[in-house]
């Protein structure tokens, strides 16, 4: 029995937390019921309580899983001294990352007003994180003499915001590859801070 | 009467529009009824009606009145012949307008799936006229030598989107004036653009 609520467990989280994107995604958090992502999943809205206390403590799950899993994946970069090679690191990670996770980003932007106060500040805390990890490289570069930067603060959200931007416009199969993207926007990055 | 109706219409006209903005903006628009909407203005739902046809109708309203407005404001900044000047006009006039209208943003960028096609269609279609605007000032700026980018089309979606950014984080009263902000942004747009 044990071995069974564990896959059960399992296999539903995952599910749970796809439709739940997926639905949220399209007809935004206010819209969706607990019966509606329930259905999608195909199990009774009892058996969703079972899993989450609510829909907001599922939007949480959502938004905060996607940070963990950008701050893991930017900690699996490989790191280096040179601050430009950072940087470059950087602006073709965040580009990649986020085009290979639309739904997510564009949930993460569009849902975070829905989060209650103390989960809201969660997500602002691991957004913060990630945002240091950008300014740490512009601050290095800066010292190292390699970038020139009126204020790293605003480079760092100037960057973020540019490059976060792609995911508003880029169609796959369009005039450009995501390769061509990212050396593009390195090359517009790179001038931006005077490097 | 005609002339007591004339009024009533002027008077409720913004009245719903700011009422509307104000509620979509705070709970989303899928979460907001028009019975919400008309206790807001303090007017019966069946008044509502008189004014606009749905809720749909209302935020359409609202998401186009703003590009309206963006498209009349910078078409009342002053004209040159330099490539350069323009570009600076443009970087500060969007930063200005946009911090000015915060709420107006807020909306266009969260509520957008929310509207019919034919609706979105037209709010696109004024996006993509805005975006040309900065995209002809690029490609005059590449022709006289100005201006290196590598992709024009990529560097308007890249600057629109960085400035846009600045009211994600700025706070009125906060370390730095919207002057001060305006000046470093020009400062890194021109670098990002090779000038």
């Amino acid at each position: 029995m044990a071995r069974k609520t564990g896959s059960h467990a399992e296999i539903t989280g995952p599910r749970i937390r796809a439709e739940a994107s997926r639905l949220f995604a399209r007809h935004g958090f206010a819209a969706v019921s607990m019966r509606q992502i329930a259905a999608a999943v195909g199990v009774q809205a009892g058996a969703l309580y079972l899993y989450t206390p609510d829909k907001e403590a599922l939007l949480f799950d959502l938004l905060k899983g996607h940070m963990d899993e950008l701050l893991a994946a930017w900690a699996q970069e490989p790191r280096g001294t040179d601050p430009l090679a950072a940087l470059e690191r950087f602006v073709r990670f965040h580009i990649r990352f986020n085009l290979e996770r639309a739904e997510a980003v564009f949930l993460s932007y569009m849902e975070l007003r829905n989060l209650s106060e103390p989960n809201f500040a969660v997500i602002e805390g691991l957004r913060k994180r990630y945002e240091t990890e950008l300014e740490e490289i512009l601050k290095a570069g800066q010292a190292a003499g390699a970038v020139s930067v009126p204020d790293t603060k605003l480079a760092t959200m100037a960057i973020i915001a540019m490059l976060t931007g792609v995911n508003t416009w880029y169609r796959e199969g369009g005039r450009l590859s995501r390769a061509t993207v990212e050396t593009i926007y390195w090359d517009m990055v790179r001038k931006a801070v005077g490097a």
